[in-house]
């Protein structure tokens, strides 16, 4: 097998010049030629997509991103499948047991958690794999934000509270400290910020934004495991919630949402029902 | 009817001072009592959840957002039900309507497009009816930045690339200037910054880009009808995708997708698979 980076720099290269035929003959939520990288949502076996169950329960492989991914769902749509999880397994050995039970005939689905856009490794999988001549496509899925938000019984955006949403993570393992924009996102005052990160980085989190002369009093709700049946909520402020959390002793991942918008406050009714809005996508704007 | 602000400024009073009790007992995808406002997804009739697809299913009414929602979808789903747009029709005419079918035992769904927690409006008919005495719950889906990703067939994060994600809209009828923050979001460098909008506004808002010195060379990708059958995609820069939008005539909404992301390039293998990651959520950081 070809090293998984020089896959990557060798499809990357291709991508810069050249479009893959695929974008244009193809369109997102069609079932293609390959293996599709798939969103398993959130967690509840529900919020899958009505494509992505359809490619998991026809699969004779289904590696799946181990614990983030809510064994109910599994054991709902592929109990009788071959279940690897790809935890503890890098491309180097991942890549070679898709590409080879693929080139046997057998059908292949790999499930990442959430959607695969956000914080997932899928294209890596996916170049290394194309390259070793195995066709991919991706199926998107919804977010642990989205299911946060139902949660919450809000929207994450919020007319008059919150124009703009971003999914972002503060410095840590993976992040340097320059390219850290929490501040800068909390600091916009109409963004609802949405950190995907394990809980026990929220406190040193908040006490920067602290530090930073944030209000403390911004409204902060952690829901932890989003969708599933062991489903928590812990709300505060930016001031309170490291402490809550820790009290609430949690310590996987978690969807942290900052700003007013969690706590559904103040908000005006939108123009969208009675106004400039109803004259169609033409002329108004796009809904979501 | 309670006039449709007294009701929303009602239940935000109440929710500043105690908590919907159903934030706790319930998850994000459980079946509730009440309407459900569902997120429809893309467009494609297979990007609808699972619990979605029942729930619309079973409704005798169902209202949609009108051209926003993929005709095909309510085509599969629920020909047999009631349909009613939501286009032309105002608060104090889709409530009561909604209310007056649901008492009278018949069930009803409201399905926007997207997610609802992403420039919906959702949360407001939501108060109005809760105020009204009906229960109301969100069912969380696929936005269409997910899908315009999978066309794509990149992520809107990549290592080394992309860190963070921006969902913002630009300046227009229903944003000030002041609360643009597309420039600071491109300005950023390391985020994917998706804009919410018709096509007709991309122009206009690539010259502010260029007039505040932003990288003329910025990828950008807008993809028409995320999963329709109509889906197509147009690239360019900063510099070039207005005429280039121009040239192929769309004027509906769109996804606007702008930063390196869109082009997938020069990403790296990110330690997910092989380092600390796959050590687990407890000790690494949260996937999707």
């Amino acid at each position: 097998m070809t090293d998984p980076q020089e896959a990557i720099d060798a499809t990357a290269a291709a991508r810069a010049t050249e479009r893959d035929p695929r974008i244009e003959e193809r369109t997102a939520g069609e079932v293609q030629e390959g293996i599709p990288f798939i969103g398993a949502g959130p967690g509840d076996p529900g919020l899958l997509t009505v494509t992505g169950r359809r490619l998991v329960e026809a699969a004779d492989l289904v590696v799946h991103a181990g614990s983030l991914v809510n064994s109910d769902l599994l054991e709902a749509y592929c109990a009788d499948a071959e279940q690897v999880s790809s935890v503890g397994r890098d491309l180097e050995e991942l890549v070679p047991l898709m590409r080879d039970t693929y080139e046997a005939g057998r059908t292949v689905a790999r499930l990442h958690s959430g959607d695969p856009a956000i914080y997932g490794a899928a294209v890596e999988q996916m170049d290394a794999l194309e390259h070793e001549g195995v066709p991919t496509y991706l199926v998107p899925g919804v977010t642990s934000a989205f299911a946060a938000s139902a949660t919450l019984r809000t929207q994450l955006t919020l007319n008059g509270v919150a124009n703009h949403v971003a999914f972002t993570r503060p410095q840590g393992k993976t992040l340097d400290p320059d390219d850290d924009h929490v501040g800068a996102f909390v600091g916009m005052g109409d963004v609802t910020t949405c950190l995907y990160l394990g809980t026990h980085a929220v406190g040193e989190t908040m006490d920067r934004l602290l530090a930073d002369g944030h209000d403390p009093e911004t409204p902060v709700a952690v829901v932890y495991h989003a969708s599933w049946p062991d489903e928590d909520v812990v709300e505060g402020t930016i001031e309170t919630i490291g402490e809550r959390l820790e009290t609430a002793g949690y310590r996987a991942s978690a969807m942290v949402v900052i700003g007013d918008a969690a706590r559904k406050a103040g908000y005006e009714r939108s123009y969208l029902y009675g106004d400039w809005a109803n004259r169609g996508p033409d002329e108004g704007e796009a809904d979501d």
